[in-house]
């Protein structure tokens, strides 16, 4: 009989400290024990990434992004040792790989490398051995044998790839939280842990500001339809499964409500009303990196416009200093600035197919007299930049009016 | 014209924190604006080592060596991606590499390996480019791919089989002392730092304690004629040259006073004085990977002998245990232990050709009253073991005696 394949994923928050590394090491043995095969993935411990990174800034404030994977590299390397010391104390073969190794081969682009093959054959003969194999999540090597990095959270990605690679029956990313929830627990205490969700409405929500998963990994876990298991690496209860099809998913409309309270609301006035204006502003942001979320435009009176959009709380000066850069050449008056804004979103595959989730969203925010800032959609979701004092009292109503609190 | 290439080794405490590593950067460059070709290797920062084989122990006592070397090596792939960021900071291209990257390929022993060849390509490629090479010390690859390291101080040999393959004009060890002394300037305040030194005589210092530099490194050194320069890096004034043969050598009959209170003594009694009696005692020691170095055995009488012989005191009591186990086949009846010993040697390539040096030194001794237990020679040392109370008295007065006070 075959064995079937596990890919295990554990954060840094799960191997935070040496107690926690005995954790991880007791699940692991566990399932080993009943017979699984198991591949495990860690990111760093704790905040070692971090605590890297703010030693680079100290001898160079823009360092090399060749010599920034070199050094950071080195957080997952410390835990794949120190995992695989853990596992051999009780009594349990495991082999530790950085990704160099084990043959994450990826593009030359350093600090945002993308994979472009797995080498699986170490995996594979480690594991016909009867070891546990313990990878180095985040990093592989260039084709020039240049350590690479894949972003941040780039752990899930290792996971997802080496599931897909190796055909595997599973692949659980292990996280603090218990899985992937209706809504934040800490701003709706009714919010229930979801038992299934698509690719497709993580995937949404990761752009919309949840950080359970890495949006890439989601994308690339639902290309080849890898199954993930979104669970806690304290408890023992299973988490969230994402998937591509969720069953009985007619009956729901809307799987989760998001809220992000990180992105400032620019408004640029009085734009002149002229083909090419709109381009040139976002293209200047652009140009100076700043990356753009929702973005709204008025009707035109009288040949003139107001454009809001909105942007990360920590681009918001730039993004300011850039359009005034620009203001004479683009014909603008007024930028203004207003970071007391959320974003409150619904999420569903549902809403595909139930017209009138819109009107109703709506709705239960003007009965809360919550004044709609900005509207933005999308296939599965609906957005609305609110102020902020509103935002918990609109996510508990939106929470209760979609059935998601019972 | 060619360019003089200069090797610079820089060990854990030249780089313990960040303003020593932007202290290295500048002295870096300050070469290599002078025109040299340089390849740099660099320890792991300060005490990384000790902290993490404390990390490892606290999860696995006895940890695999192979995993050992996993966790070791991302120490100085930290310092040399940091001191690269440094010297990117100072206006100066620099790159670095791991011992795998370079391609400084090793046997499979791990956490003892020893160099089995060295691809220079990619640093001659670098150094092409007008490039600063990084190279981390300590370490290098196996044919299987696993890390494997060379051992403590293992950075020394990384430099000087560096220095070797790539025909370096020099290699300069830089260290928290300003070169070799004729003793520990700490016991006698008249010592002297040591111009030039030869590589036998810094080899049996090595063996006799000294810790500025790794043995192994040295031999290598001695075996390709690589000539060494140890010397501060806090400083810029020249240190000790480690070479083949020091002019004017004849005049000089000892050149240092070393002194090693690490060892303790120990004693076995009423040996049946038999073939291979000792052998058996020195073979279960073996077995149980003590570590011998002085061995004395008086004239018999009676049919029975005594032997003393010197081990680390770490592992003193071991070396007791085990002849107590073995004490019954053997014969023996008590096993003595003197921990309160010191050991004085006196080291000089002359003294193959000085008569009178042993006795010249016993006289001191005992001048100052102070009893030889055990006395050992080489051919160009000669070591006493007294009582530690005596131990900082006797190297001054041998450090007098032998003229290198003046």
């Amino acid at each position: 009989m075959v064995k079937k394949l596990i890919i295990q994923k554990f954060g840094g928050s799960s191997v935070a400290n040496v107690k926690r590394v005995q954790n991880v090491a007791r699940r692991v043995v566990r399932y080993k024990k009943k017979g699984f095969n198991l591949v495990v993935v860690v990111s760093a411990l704790g905040d070692t990434t971090d605590e890297l990174i703010e030693l680079a800034n100290q001898i160079n404030i823009n360092p090399s992004e060749r010599e920034m994977d070199m050094l950071l590299s080195t957080g997952e390397q410390i835990s794949v040792a120190l995992l695989a010391m853990a596992i051999h104390k009780l009594g349990v073969e495991a082999i530790s790989f950085t990704g160099a190794q084990v043959g994450i081969i990826t593009d030359a682009a350093h600090t945002r490398a993308r994979i472009i093959k797995i080498n699986t054959d170490k995996i594979q003969e480690a594991l016909n051995k009867g070891k546990v194999v313990i990878v180095a999540g985040f990093q592989g090597v260039n084709l020039n044998q240049d350590i690479t990095t894949l972003g941040r959270g780039g752990s899930d990605l290792t996971a997802v790839a080496l599931a897909k690679e190796l055909k595997a029956d599973e692949c659980e990313i292990y996280t603090d939280v218990k899985g992937i929830y209706t809504t934040d627990p800490r701003v709706e205490p009714l919010a229930k842990k979801i038992k299934a969700i698509t690719y497709d409405e993580m995937l949404e929500m990761a752009s919309l500001g949840a950080q359970v998963m890495q949006a890439r990994s989601i994308e690339v876990a639902k290309k080849f339809n890898v199954p993930i298991h979104v669970r806690s690496s304290f408890k023992q209860d299973s988490g969230t499964m994402i998937i591509k099809e969720v069953k009985k998913m007619e009956e729901v409309v809307v799987s989760a409500i998001t809220l992000n309270k990180g992105e400032a609301k620019i408004t640029v006035c009085n734009v002149p009303d002229r083909p090419g204006i709109a381009a040139k502003i976002f293209n200047e942001l652009a140009d100076n990196e700043v990356s753009v979320d929702m973005i709204v435009q008025n009707v035109s009176h009288l040949r003139q416009t107001d454009i809001s959009f909105t942007v990360s709380k920590n681009d918001a000066q730039k993004a300011i200093k850039t359009i005034n850069r620009a203001k004479v050449a683009v014909g603008v008056k007024d930028v203004l600035e207003d970071s007391d804004i959320a974003r409150i979103s619904i999420v569903g595959v549902g809403m595909k197919s139930h017209p009138g989730v819109a009107g109703k969203m709506f709705e239960v925010l003007a009965r809360n007299k919550i004044n709609i800032e900005m509207i933005s959609t999308s296939d599965i979701s609906i957005s609305c930049i609110v102020q902020k004092k509103f935002a918990e009292m609109a996510v508990r109503a939106l929470h209760s009016k979609f059935g998601l609190s019972k």
